[in-house]
């Protein structure tokens, strides 16, 4: 823990609220095009649902890396013509708005003041899986103050392939033990301790909403385990 | 100018005065350990003289992608072997702190003002030579309030070579001429010109102390010309 100098953070679930922002905007277009029989929320469900395994191509060499943004938006074209969407009545930029829902997505609301503490001592930086415009949208509109973004266009690999975690280190001039992955998915920081790096845990029982049973208690043995963002600054000494 | 959406800033010389800053530390260096022969500003001088060589192997191609921090700490052992220092004499852990002094140098005094008004309406981020881990030193001791951090590292490519350039909009999700190149060095910005960038010339005239002749006034059909960082962010409207 005394060693700890920088946190690389997990995003979409441990900083922002996917599910609920993606469902917001969801509804808007489903609105704005008479899409009356579609539910946000399992929309929402649907479209993160092909998140893993679009990803999947890259890490399995594949595919070579490809942005978020463009996984984003195959997989929004896939959900909406399996749910019968007829996209050839929708305008491209309409379709590009959704898919720049991802990029709207709020904190949770100990998000920025653990950070700005977390700041005046650490380097703070996304470690996701979202390109770096998408990390930069999300924290211009919401006041995310990162020191830098890093992850998935920084390291070239997607998590949890081992590269995505120990070239962080690399990149920031420390040594594995002296960077901590802090994430709400034990599967995260299970791949970040196999690296070398320190843990930090963050429940957040409701990224899936009411019905989740997913990483609502630390599995395994994290360095830190904090109640929330604020929590986690305190524990860092901030 | 109305089109732009992201400020990329050069470093070295546009945001950092490097001359004074490596005069500094290298003059605590001779002092500690005895070199009483040695004049830091001109070592300061030869030590940046090796910059533009170093980079030059990784543009042509004869050697991969190399971070700025290695091509210092080999410059630096050139330069002090060139000047007669018995690097035997030397520990590691002191020759590793002179080639951070590049983590440590101040910016202009208008700096810290100017980007801050900036990034009410834009994204800022540099667009230095310099690796993610120095420009984040850089910003962590000075409270420079970058978005991201751009630049060689994460293009994988030196300027003035296009793709050091052209990524930079493909990576913000921007069009080229929504990203403005802000210098004090005219080459720098005929090149981003060259790539389609708007461009900002600030001028430096102290930048290489007071026998400068380079840079001292644009030379080029620039986008925006400032006097300084606090008069960039009055020309872009903040």
């Amino acid at each position: 823990m005394s060693q700890i100098k920088a946190f690389c953070f997990d995003v979409f679930g441990t900083v922002v609220d996917w599910r609920s922002g993606i469902a917001r905007d969801s509804a808007i277009f489903f609105e704005r095009h008479g899409l009356r029989g579609l539910d946000p929320l399992r929309f929402a469900d649907a479209w993160r649902g092909r998140y893993q395994p679009a990803m999947q191509a890259c890490r399995d060499g594949h595919r070579p890396y490809v942005r978020l943004d463009i996984l984003h938006r195959e997989n929004l074209e896939h959900v909406l013509a399996e749910m019968r969407v007829d996209l050839r009545n929708i305008d491209e930029s309409e379709l590009a708005w959704l898919n720049m829902a991802w990029h709207r997505l709020d904190p949770w609301p100990d998000v920025v003041a653990g950070l700005t503490r977390l700041k005046t001592k650490y380097i703070i930086a996304p470690a996701s899986n979202g390109n770096i415009a998408l990390m930069v949208g999300i924290a211009k509109r919401s006041g995310l103050p990162w020191d830098a973004i890093l992850g998935a266009e920084v390291t070239q690999a997607y998590k949890p392939a081992p590269p995505a975690y120990t070239r962080m280190p690399e990149i920031l001039g420390l040594r594995p033990e002296e960077v901590c992955m802090a994430a709400a998915h034990n599967s995260d920081l299970h791949a970040a301790q196999d690296c070398g790096l320190a843990t930090a845990f963050i429940a957040r029982p409701g990224e899936h909403g009411p019905g989740q049973t997913l990483d609502l208690a630390p599995t395994g043995d994290w360095d830190i385990v904090a109640q929330d963002f604020k929590d986690l600054a305190s524990k860092a000494g901030c």
